[in-house]
């Protein structure tokens, strides 16, 4: 097992709620920016793990999109909370699953000693990117930031398994063409509008998943040597209403995993902590459960992260 | 140590040279794209080391800037060169040092055991977003990717020691304002062009650059157990032609570094890597070498890692 803890989680969402039906989405409003919550869902965190900013000794970044394009997120982010401190800041990218490769490589950090207490900050502003002419997109997502204070301890806790698969003959499934490198914002016009929106093929995105998830799932069981009777809770991605279609297909009972897609939407790399932030501070997750992460990603990419909390 | 031995590395340049004065300078054609030469990199890299795609089990991006919002840079890289398999792919970031970032975290994983073969692949599209009217920057930047293979082992090579330290006081010295989250494509307009383009206060970054370095270095050095006597080589980021400012400041004699802004300008995150491969190919580094790893990079964000090779 490599050692880490969580000891405290923070969630925020903007002020702007928007409903689309049975659907409620939180939205950035004119003027405010992702870091704005990041502030809020940061202090929390250290408010919930009873500590200061000035005994955290990494920033990560396990977020899906940049804020910019150069600096990376985390050294943005440490500029709204510890400017003037020497912090470093680093990026974890695995687009919807950010948090989880951020958590799993912060083990690697804590378990040696390098750290004590490592902050990873996932969210991002779905809001910049979303198209309306894509209906299944635009009411699908929200902005949110969702902030966890991990750390070095003794106690047994920590990551007893984790894996990735990617499989990139789904990486345009899921996708903003244009705006970065591939091709500069200076391209943009009025016909190739569409590129420079976020875009996503759900059917496809479904039917991959559908057909990748369940073999990894059942290699990672067995790689951990855990059936799913030992795990106590799921936290999955919350990528859309189809999660009550995929999780039987896994094996995950209604009673095993937490669904708040109606409540919340898709929150990109927000999802998976801030549902598992929730989770925590409601008592659904208690010390000395496994708890099971697990979501796919633009990427294709998936990941599994069996944590003792 | 953290066991991680450098199997094979590979460089790629796009084909258009140009100079300014006695500066050398590579950029991508029209309707050329970073994919293109990134798997010309790797294709050398996995050749260098004399292994296949289907050797490599982690494909990590150690790249600043994003090819597209979404997904991450390794995805669009396993896509080129990995379709149809299921290798892990990630982003490690910390801008112009992402390469040494990817290949802190890279040697947790090899140590581990989790992974055999990683390929970490760093290179930037620069000229996607210099701007013309800002000179010093137009100037100085090159397209051009590097490929690394690293591996697990049982010999005496890996990393002595990693440090990095991030001071956001100069966040937004070195950066592109607008195009993604915090100013979203569809803001830009002719009034805020110039908030679209890297941006870089030179003057500024090596100011706090001067300030910072000296007391970081030390630090690293006392941590570490060494003196500059005791390193072979050091291979710094080639920022630009200040190098030759910063680097006695720093106590590392001219003969000891390595500077190849003339020839190659600075290539952002496939600046170290592009240096150290070519050091490599040149006999400037051999077997048993302890070689120094030592960067600024947009964040500002400085990292130092010495390796023995």
């Amino acid at each position: 097992m490599r050692k880490i803890k969580i000891t405290g989680c923070g969630n925020a969402i903007p002020e702007q709620k928007i409903t689309f039906g049975d659907q409620t989405r939180y939205r950035l409003s004119e003027g405010k920016t992702l870091l704005d919550i990041a502030d809020k869902a940061i202090e929390n965190a250290l408010e919930d793990a009873g500590i200061e900013i000035s005994d955290i000794d990494c920033i990560i970044g396990g977020i899906a999109t940049p804020l910019q394009a150069i600096p990376c997120n985390a050294a943005l982010i440490h500029e709204r909370i510890a400017k003037g401190m020497d912090i470093p800041a680093m990026d974890i990218n695995t687009s919807c699953t950010s948090f989880v490769s951020a958590l799993d490589m912060a083990a690697y950090m804590t378990d040696s000693g390098r750290y004590n207490n490592i902050l990873i900050v996932s969210g991002d502003t779905a809001s910049a990117a979303l198209n309306p002419n894509q209906k299944e997109s635009y009411e699908l997502f929200s902005d949110a930031v969702s902030a966890f204070i991990v750390s070095r301890c003794e106690e047994e806790c920590g990551i007893i398994y984790s894996a990735q698969r990617t499989w990139s003959e789904g990486a345009h499934d899921t996708e903003i063409r244009g705006g970065c490198g591939l091709m500069s914002v200076f391209k943009f016009n009025e016909n190739n509008k569409e590129d420079y929106y976020f875009d996503m093929k759900g059917p496809k995105v479904l039917k991959l998943s559908a057909k990748k998830l369940p073999g990894f799932l059942d290699d990672c069981l067995k790689e951990a040597g855990v059936t799913m009777n030992d795990i106590d809770k799921v936290v999955p991605h919350q990528a859309s209403k189809a999660l009550k279609v995929i999780m039987p297909r896994l094996g995950i009972s209604e009673d095993k995993y937490i669904d708040h897609v109606n409540e919340y939407g898709n929150m990109i790399s927000a999802a998976i902590p801030f549902t598992l932030c929730n989770a925590i501070h409601d008592n659904e997750i208690v010390k000395g459960n496994t708890v099971m992460l697990l979501g796919t990603a633009a990427g294709l990419t998936s990941n599994v992260l069996i944590l003792k909390y």
